[in-house]
């Protein structure tokens, strides 16, 4: 295992660059503090344990948030397989590389107050079993979606996968209140399974569902969430288009989720309406 | 556009390595003379406007293959995105980073000669349109495929996409001859458009099929082929738990693509029977 370090290079041959074979994860961390590092570690277990990447030593990672720096820092680790294997074969035995950066971060109180404004995306996920859940480092998909648009008040956009049915947004997961029951889809065969999505389903009855998109317009609440920029609530929803499909009343009914999530994280859940 | 330079690495933040934000192409190089160059350039500049990445002036691209050293070559191309933007989003102006690396190369003339043995794949290809045929660095689905097994004497794995299509071998493209007819599978949804695929579609009636596996047990040949290994006759083709399903003897039939395959590569075209 290469000895991690802050701002450092992969050589060309390394595995993650060659062919994102590997992992990351995006840590909130407040003073030296991870948020939800239990959730990430495990995901990143997870991973490594899919694609047959030797996971780091426990300590070697649980010394990084403290080096991330003073203040509310996004913390961002990288796990490749390394180098070695002939083409795609991966070597019989690996020798992983990690790396490590963090930045300063600043959350946007006027989303969580006020809620975002989304839309539908056009392109659609593939559908691979084996990988769905994972953050691993092949997100092409993401950075196409990401890019159906540039408007500043369109906060994020919705994915379907190639089935149809309704999947995420490109870097934060979805979830409704549907007749009282809190739902988000399921992630068997796309997407990414978000860190704070995993603390909330251990913490609040939400129901994994196969959903298609019409099930929003009919939805008493829709959020979006991640483990950096928390909840935002769904103000409005546009198709691919730019059409207004549905709006909400950012209200009552929003806080609730917002309030478990945000404690988790130690953001505000105070709203008053 | 940072310099090409033999061996170089990528800075952390370089999005080839956090998202698999770019392309690559392998090359076959013969006393610096590359193979298939022009097929080479035409799938990296198609790959370029659909990711939206400028594409590195052809100066910088056409005095790499002399560079690659004396002898038979494999010349390696990685172009990522580079540094920046916002998340997945792009940065509004991208700052390309090339880099290469050669590496000495032997085919293997036992497989032109005799065939190879082949399994089918457990995973499944996810649909991508907008990815399809593209040589990106997302290629994680391909080094899961070719984890499948470790046995040398199996060459390569067939590989459906989730809707049941056949679409290609895990590192070559695959033909086979139906009543007379020399097919391969269309690559409109998953797979990547080989540069040897694209040239022999140019110079034999070749037709682009939607073809489920059981195709391949009816036909008079089959072959697996890319630009750096040549053409491979397939001799057995067993399925996913190592039970044969067909076989071939490796004759007349065989030698007609190959050697039109092998003409464009300087590769033998005579295999005595």
């Amino acid at each position: 295992m290469s000895l991690a370090s802050e701002q450092s290079s992969v050589p060309m041959d390394d595995r993650g660059l060659a062919y994102g074979d590997g992992l990351f994860e995006t840590v909130l961390v407040r003073d030296g503090t991870p948020l939800l590092w239990d959730e990430h570690m495990a995901r990143l277990a997870r991973g490594c344990q899919v694609l047959g990447i030797p996971l780091p030593a426990r300590d070697a990672l649980d010394c990084l948030p403290e080096r991330a720096g003073p203040g509310l820092r996004v913390l961002k680790l990288i796990l490749t397989r390394g180098s070695g294997g002939r083409g795609y074969l991966p070597p019989a035995s690996s020798s992983p590389r990690l790396r490590w950066q963090a930045m300063a971060f600043s959350p946007q109180p006027s989303r969580w107050r006020d809620g975002v404004r989304v839309r539908h995306c056009r392109l659609r996920l593939g559908i691979q079993p084996l990988l769905a859940g994972l953050k691993h480092l092949n997100r092409l998909e993401n950075v196409l979606a990401r890019n159906e648009w540039s408007a500043p008040d369109l906060a994020e956009g919705l994915l379907c996968n190639s089935d149809g049915w309704l999947v995420e947004a490109t870097c934060m997961n979805l979830f409704w209140l549907r007749e009282g029951q809190l739902e988000t889809p399921r992630l068997d065969d796309s997407g990414v399974a978000g860190t704070l999505r995993a603390a909330l389903l251990e913490r609040l009855p939400v129901s994994e569902v196969m959903a298609t998109p019409d099930v929003l317009a009919g939805a008493e609440a829709v959020w979006l969430a991640n483990s950096i920029q928390g909840v935002w609530p769904v103000a409005q929803l546009d198709d691919a288009g730019g059409t207004r499909l549905a709006n909400w009343t950012i209200g009552r009914a929003h806080r609730h989720l917002q309030a478990a999530a945000h404690d988790l994280l130690d953001y505000p859940v105070d709203f008053p309406e």
